[in-house]
C-alpha cells in the first residue's frame, strides 16, 4: 500500500509565487482541490500563494507526503532532511538525474541508499507527480484533476499522462489513482501494481511501461492483482529484435517482446497496443458487468452495420447467441413484419425508443445471451436521446453488459453527452464496442484462473553441478553431448550414447546400448563427417562395430592427414518418432524463458514455436504444446497415431525446474527430442547447454567434445 | 459516365406536401440546394412546397432525373411512362421488391426488361438516392448534402450512407457523389467505379459493399480505376464459411472470403475491414501527397507516445527514415541541447510553434524523409492552435504527406477543429496517422501496377473436349488418373502411367513408359489396395512386370472374391522432388479460382495455401508461390537445392488457361506434382477433375477407373 495517496498533509518543496514556474503550478494544482493542510517551502520565506512559506522542510516538521520540485543537485540534502524528521512519502519531480548522464545517475543513487536508510517510499525523480482523486488531491503539475471514477493509470510517460487526462476530461471518463512512475529509482510497477490492487475506489488497472524493473516480482504481483481487479498494460519498444547475440534455435527465435508476451498471458495481463484500446476496453470493464459466457446479441436499426459488426464479433472469438423460440416469438409479436427477429436483431430504421426498450428487455431476458451490442445509426426519424435514455435506464440494473455504438456524428452528439454522463459504455465504430465485449468476456476467464505451484521432482543437483563445475574449471562453457547426464540427472530419458577412444571399450558401450548403432568420429578438424567415412549407420553386431572403428582409424586419416581423431560416438540408432525441440534463454527481465517447437522446418521456416516464462506449471507447459500451429501433427493427423505428448509435458516440467535451479546456464536446447506414439514416450538425442559468463562457444558446431568421457543408456 | 449526377433538371414521383413522407423530405432535400428545376409529381396535382405539381410525368415531359418514391406496384407503369418520353435516368426509392418476397422479384425482374427496352439508367429500388454535391443535388432523403470533396462513396446499406455523413459532418470530411445502390436491379458497383473513375471531382473511390454482382467485370473496372485513383473497398459478410459442399482440398481449404481476397489484390483495390478505416485512409488519400517511399519521419514533444508510434510504424511496414548528417546537425544546432535529434526527433515538451516549424521544414528538406508524423500532446506550456498552424501552412505547398496526431482531448478541440477545417489529415491515435501513411505508401505502389495478359500456350483442346464430353456420354462427372491426357493437351508434363487389362498389354506400356514403376490394382470394390497384395512397386523388368500382374490376378480374387478386377495400373516410380498440389474450385462471384501450395501436412494441417482468380499472369503465378509462408522450402533451405519453381509457374499458367477454356469444369486438382530440384522439371502424379452438372462423385475416392485406357510417358 503506498500510504502517499492518503496524505492528510502536502508539502510543496520549491513552492513558488512565480507564474510558469513548476513550482508554482503544483501550488496551483494541490490548492485547487485538496481539503488536506499544503505546506509551502521555500528559502526565501515568506508565502506563496497566500500561504505562509518555510525555509525548510525541518522548519515545519513532518508532512504525510513532500513533494519536491527543486534543482536535481540539492535534492538528496532535502530528502535526507526529510528522512530525519520522519517523512516517509517523497514524490520527486524534478529532472536531472539518470536520464541525463552518470552524473546524474549518481545523484540518483544517493536518492536511492537514503530511502532505504529511512524507508522511504519515493516516486519519479523526472516525473509528473501523482493524483488520488478520491482524496481530492492532484499533487502534480497537470492543471486539473481527473473526474472521480474506477480505473487507476500508473505511466512511465509523463506525456501519455497528460494525454489521457486531457482526453479522459473530454469523454468523462473518472479514475482514482494515477501515478507518474517517472525513473522509477524506488517505487516501480510492482508498488503500483499491489497498492491498486488494495484500493477500494480502483476497479480497473492500467499501466503504460517501457520497461519492468522486477520481472519476476511482476508477474507475482500481476497474477495475484489480475484475480481481483483486471489489469491492462501497454508494454512500449516491442519491434527492436533482441540485440545481443545468441546461438541457438532458441535465441534467434525469440524477439526481445517475446518474453513479455509468454510472461503477460502467464499471469493474468490483459495485454493492449494502443491507447485507444487502453480507453476502451477499462471503461467497459470499469462500468459494466462481466458477462457469463461468448454468446452476444445484437440490436440494430440498419442491416448493413449489423453484418459488419457481426463479421468482427466472430473474428474476434464472439459467437451470435441463438435467440430462444421464447424470444423469437415474442420479438415477432411486438415487432413490425419486416423487423428480423433472428440475432442480429434489427428494429428497423424507423425504430422508436419504445421499440428499441421493448426489444432490450425481451433479448436481455433470453438465457441464450450474455451480453448485448445495443446499436443506433442515424435515420431520418430516429430519436437518438431518447434511444440512449432506454439503455442508460436498462443498464442500471442489468446483470448482463449492454454496450452502445451510436454511430453517427453531429446528430448523435447530444446522446453521446447523455451516455458519457450517465457513464455508460458508448464507441462510435461498433467494432470497438465488440472489441470491448471481448475483453469483458477475456477478463471473466482470468478472473477464475487457478496458478498452481509447478511440480517438484527428485533431481541429482549435484551431480550437475559436478558437471558444471568441472566445465568451468576447464574454461568450458559450451556443454554437448557427452554432458547428457545432466538430463538424466532430471530424470529425462536419453538416447543410448557413449563417447570413447578404444576398440574395446567401444565395444563394450555398444553391447552396453544394444542395436542397431549410429557410429561417428570426433574430430575438430572434421565438420563434414560423412565426407571421409566418418558415420557408420546401422551397426548391428559387436564385428561391425568392431570393423567400422578400425576403418575410421585407418582411412580418415589418409583422407585428413592433420585431423586429431579424439574418439566415436556411439548412438543407438532410432526409427519413428517426430522431433521436437526444447530451449531456454535468459531473458534480462523476467530470466529463464522455454520454448517448445517441433524439429526442422517447423522451427527454422515456420518459426512455430510458443514461449514461456520458468518455472511454468502442468497446465502451462500443456498450453504450450497446445498453443503451437502444428499441434495437430502431435495428435495425429490423418491416421496417424497420436504422439507421446505426456512425456513432452513431463520433460518441459522437468527442464523447467532444471533451468531454475541452475540459473548459470545461459542457453539450453534438446535438439531434437524424439517423441513416439502415445504410451512409448521420447528420448533426447542431442542437447547444448551454454553457461553463463566467459566467452560463449558456437552452439551450433555439433562435434562432441572428447575429454569427458560418458556412457549413458 | 452515370449521366444522372449531372441532371439540369429532377423529377419527384411522389413528391408530397405531408410532413414524415418520404416524397416530402425529398423535395425538401432538393430544394435546400438545387439549382436546377426540380418537376414534382403528384396524381393530385395542386402544389408541392411552392412549386406546381403535375398530375403525370407525361403531363411534363423529359428531365434528365426521375426520383421515385410511390409504392412498388405502381413503379414498373411509371417507369414505363418515363421510358415513353425519354427519360434515361431514374432513382427507385421505395421498397418491395426482391428484399421482401417473390412478387417483389417479380416486379423487380418487370423493371429490368423495362430499363432494358429504353436503356434506362436505373439506381435501385430500396435505396436512399443520390447526390453530387458540384451539382450541388441532394436527391437522396437524407435531409443534408455532404460537404463538398474529394471522395466519392457508394454503398449497399442505406443505414451506412446515414452515418457516414452524419459522421463526415462532424468532422468536415468532403464528398464528391454518392451513391445508394439498394437492390442493384439495373446500375451496380461497377457502374458506379467507372462513374467514379471519369468524374473528374473524385479522387478517391470508395465502396461498402456485401456482394458483386459481375466479378469478372469488377476485377476489370476496379484494375482501370485504381491506377488513376485509389479504390478502398469494404467487403461485409466476410465469416461465414461456404456452406456448399466440396470435396477437393482446394474447396475444403477456400473459405466464402478467399475468393474476395485475391481478387482484391489482384485489381489493385485497398481492402479496409471498417468504417474508421476507410474515413482515415481516404482521407489521408484526398489530401495529402503519396509519399515517394516508406521511410517516415516522427516529430514529437513527447518520448514516450513517440516510443509507440515506432512500434506502429515498424508492425505495419514501415521503416524509420535516417535522418542525414546534415539534418541532424542543423536540428542540434536549432533545438535545445536535451532534445532528440534522432528519429524520432523530440522537440520537448516546452516546444513552441516556431520550434515545430523549424524542425518540420528540416526534416521535410531531408533526401531520406518520405513523409512525416506530426505528434502533439498537450504539456503544460503547449500552444496546439500555434503549433497546427505550422502543420496548416507547411502541408500547403509539401511535395511529402504529412499526418498529423494531436494526441490530447479537451485543450486539442481548437486544433482539431482548425486543422479539419483546413482540411489536413489529423488523427486522435498516431497508430492511425501510421497506419494512413502505410495506405499512402501502399497506394504509391498500387498506382504503378501492370495487369500484363496471361500467356497462350498452344493446347490440344478437342483433345480435352471429347474426354469431357466422353465422360459426359458415360453420366460421369469425376475424371481421375486416366485422364492425364488432359494434362497433356496443355503441355502440362504428367508422369509415365498406364491403365491396362491383359499381361500383355501391360509389358508393352511397361516397356514403353520405362523403369522402375509401380503396379496397382483396379478395382472399385478393393479400398485397400496394399492388404491383399495389391500394389507392387520396384518393378524393373518386363519379367517382374509379368510376374506381378499374374500374381495379383491369381492371389486377390483368393481373398477378395466378389471384387470385379478391371486392370491395373501402371506409373513410373519416382524418387526425390517436393510434393504441391495445383488446385482450382468455381467461385460464385469470380469463377474460376486456384490454389497452390506445398502437399501433404502443409495443405492439410497449416493450410499454408494462395489463392488468384483465373486467368492469371506470370507475375500473379509467382506471387501465389511466393506468398506461401513454407516458399522458403522451394527456394532452398538448410543446404538444400533450389526447387524447379519455374516449372510451377509454367504450369499453374497453363492450367489457369485450361480452366478459363472449359468453365464446364468445377473442381480441379493436380495432388501431387512432384517438384524437382532447379532445372530438373515437376511432374504431375495425380489429378482428379469435376465436371458441372449431374450429381458430383466423390473426389476423394482415387482408385482410378478403368473404361478408358491411355498410355502417356
Amino acid at each position: 500500500m503506498l500510504e502517499m495517496f492518503n496524505a492528510k498533509s502536502v508539502a510543496v518543496i520549491g513552492a513558488s509565487e512565480t507564474k510558469g514556474k513548476i513550482g508554482y503550478d503544483l501550488m496551483r494544482s494541490l490548492l485547487n482541490y485538496y481539503k488536506g493542510k499544503i505546506v509551502p517551502v521555500n528559502p526565501k520565506g515568506g508565502t506563496v500563494l497566500g500561504l505562509q512559506a518555510h525555509k525548510s522542510i525541518k522548519d515545519h516538521g513532518p508532512v504525510d507526503l513532500a513533494v519536491i520540485v527543486i534543482p536535481a543537485h540539492l535534492i538528496p540534502a532535502t530528502v535526507e532532511e526529510c528522512g530525519e524528521i520522519g517523512i516517509k512519502n517523497v514524490v520527486v519531480i524534478s529532472a536531472g538525474f539518470k536520464e541525463v548522464d552518470t552524473e546524474g545517475a549518481h545523484l540518483e543513487n544517493q536518492l536511492v541508499e537514503i530511502c532505504k536508510k529511512y524507508k522511504i517510499k519515493l516516486v519519479g525523480p523526472n516525473c509528473l507527480g501523482v493524483m488520488d482523486t478520491y482524496n481530492d488531491m492532484n499533487a502534480s503539475f497537470s492543471s486539473d484533476i481527473a473526474h472521480k471514477g474506477k480505473i487507476s493509470f500508473m505511466t512511465q510517460s509523463g506525456a501519455i499522462m497528460a494525454a489521457i487526462l486531457d482526453y479522459a476530461d473530454k469523454k468523462n471518463i473518472g479514475f482514482s489513482r494515477i501515478v507518474s512512475l517517472g525513473n522509477k529509482a524506488v517505487v516501480n510497477e510492482n508498488d503500483c501494481m499491489k497498492d491498486f490492487m488494495e484500493d477500494e475506489n480502483t476497479e480497473v488497472i492500467t499501466a503504460y511501461l517501457e520497461g519492468i524493473v522486477d520481472g519476476p516480482g511482476f508477474i507475482e504481483a500481476c497474477r495475484e492483482a489480475s484475480r481481483k481487479k483486471p489489469v491492462l498494460v501497454i508494454k512500449s519498444g516491442t519491434t527492436s529484435k533482441g540485440s545481443e547475440a545468441v546461438s541457438s534455435h532458441t535465441g534467434t527465435i525469440a524477439g526481445s517482446d517475446s518474453a513479455y508476451e509468454a510472461a503477460f498471458s502467464q499471469c493474468g495481463i490483459i495485454r493492449v497496443n494502443s491507447l485507444d484500446e487502453m480507453m476502451d476496453y477499462s471503461s467497459a470493464l470499469a462500468l459494466s458487468p462481466l458477462p457469463k459466457g461468448k454468446r452476444i446479441a445484437i440490436i440494430t436499426n440498419a442491416g448493413g452495420p449489423a453484418i459488419m459488426t457481426t463479421d468482427v464479433a466472430i473474428k474476434v472469438g464472439l459467437e451470435l447467441a441463438e435467440l430462444t423460440t421464447e424470444t423469437k416469438e415474442k420479438l415477432n409479436e411486438g415487432l413490425p413484419d419486416t423487423a428480423s427477429v433472428k440475432n442480429p436483431v434489427d428494429v428497423l430504421g424507423d425504430a422508436t425508443p419504445e421499440r428499441y426498450a421493448f426489444t432490450l428487455e425481451t433479448v436481455l431476458e433470453d438465457p441464450n445471451v450474455d451480453g448485448v451490442i445495443y446499436m443506433v445509426t442515424p435515420q431520418s426519424v430516429t430519436d437518438p436521446e431518447g434511444i440512449a435514455q432506454v439503455a442508460i435506464e436498462h443498464a442500471k440494473d442489468a446483470e448482463k453488459p449492454i454496450l452502445c455504438s451510436f454511430f453517427g456524428g453531429t446528430s448523435f452528439e447530444g446522446a453521446e453527452k447523455l451516455l458519457a454522463e450517465k457513464q455508460i459504455p458508448n464507441y462510435l465504430y461498433p467494432k470497438r464496442a465488440v472489441k470491448s465485449m471481448k475483453t469483458l468476456y477475456n477478463y471473466s476467464i482470468i478472473r477464475e484462473q487457478e496458478y498452481p505451484k509447478s511440480p517438484e521432482f527428485d533431481a541429482d543437483k549435484n551431480l550437475v553441478r559436478n558437471i558444471i563445475e568441472n566445465a568451468q574449471e576447464q574454461g568450458k562453457n559450451t556443454l554437448g553431448l557427452e554432458s547428457l547426464d545432466i538430463l538424466k540427472a532430471y530424470g529425462i530419458p536419453t538416447v543410448g550414447t557413449a563417447i570413447t577412444t578404444s576398440v574395446e571399450e567401444t565395444v563394450k558401450a555398444a553391447e552396453e546400448i544394444g542395436y542397431p548403432l549410429v557410429m561417428k568420429i570426433i574430430s575438430p578438424q572434421i565438420s563434414h563427417k560423412s565426407d571421409v567415412g566418418g558415420i557408420k549407420l546401422n551397426l548391428t553386431t559387436a564385428e561391425e562395430v568392431r570393423a567400422a572403428y578400425h576403418d575410421m582409424m585407418e582411412n580418415i586419416p589418409k583422407l585428413e592427414p592433420e585431423a586429431d581423431l579424439e574418439g566415436v560416438q556411439l548412438q543407438k540408432m532410432l526409427s519413428g518418432g517426430t522431433e521436437v525441440i526444447i530451449g531456454m534463454i535468459q531473458d534480462p527481465t523476467f530470466g529463464s524463458m522455454l520454448m517448445f517447437g517441433l524439429g526442422g522446418i517447423y522451427v527454422e521456416v515456420l518459426e512455430d514455436v510458443e514461449f514461456a516464462i520458468a518455472p511454468v506449471n502442468e497446465s502451462e507447459a500443456k498450453d504450450m504444446i497446445k498453443k503451437i500451429k502444428t499441434h495437430e501433427l502431435l495428435e495425429g493427423t490423418r491416421g496417424a497415431k497420436p504422439k507421446d505428448i505426456d512425456s513432452i509435458v513431463d520433460i518441459i516440467l522437468r527442464i523447467s525446474q532444471m533451468v531454475t535451479d541452475f540459473p548459470e546456464i545461459n542457453e539450453f536446447e534438446i535438439n531434437p527430442l524424439m517423441v513416439f506414439d502415445e504410451g512409448d514416450g521420447a528420448l533426447a538425442v542431442d542437447m547444448r547447454a551454454i553457461l553463463k559468463e566467459g566467452e560463449s562457444e558456437d552452439m551450433l558446431q555439433t562435434s562432441p567434445r572428447s575429454s569427458l568421457k560418458s556412457t549413458i543408456s
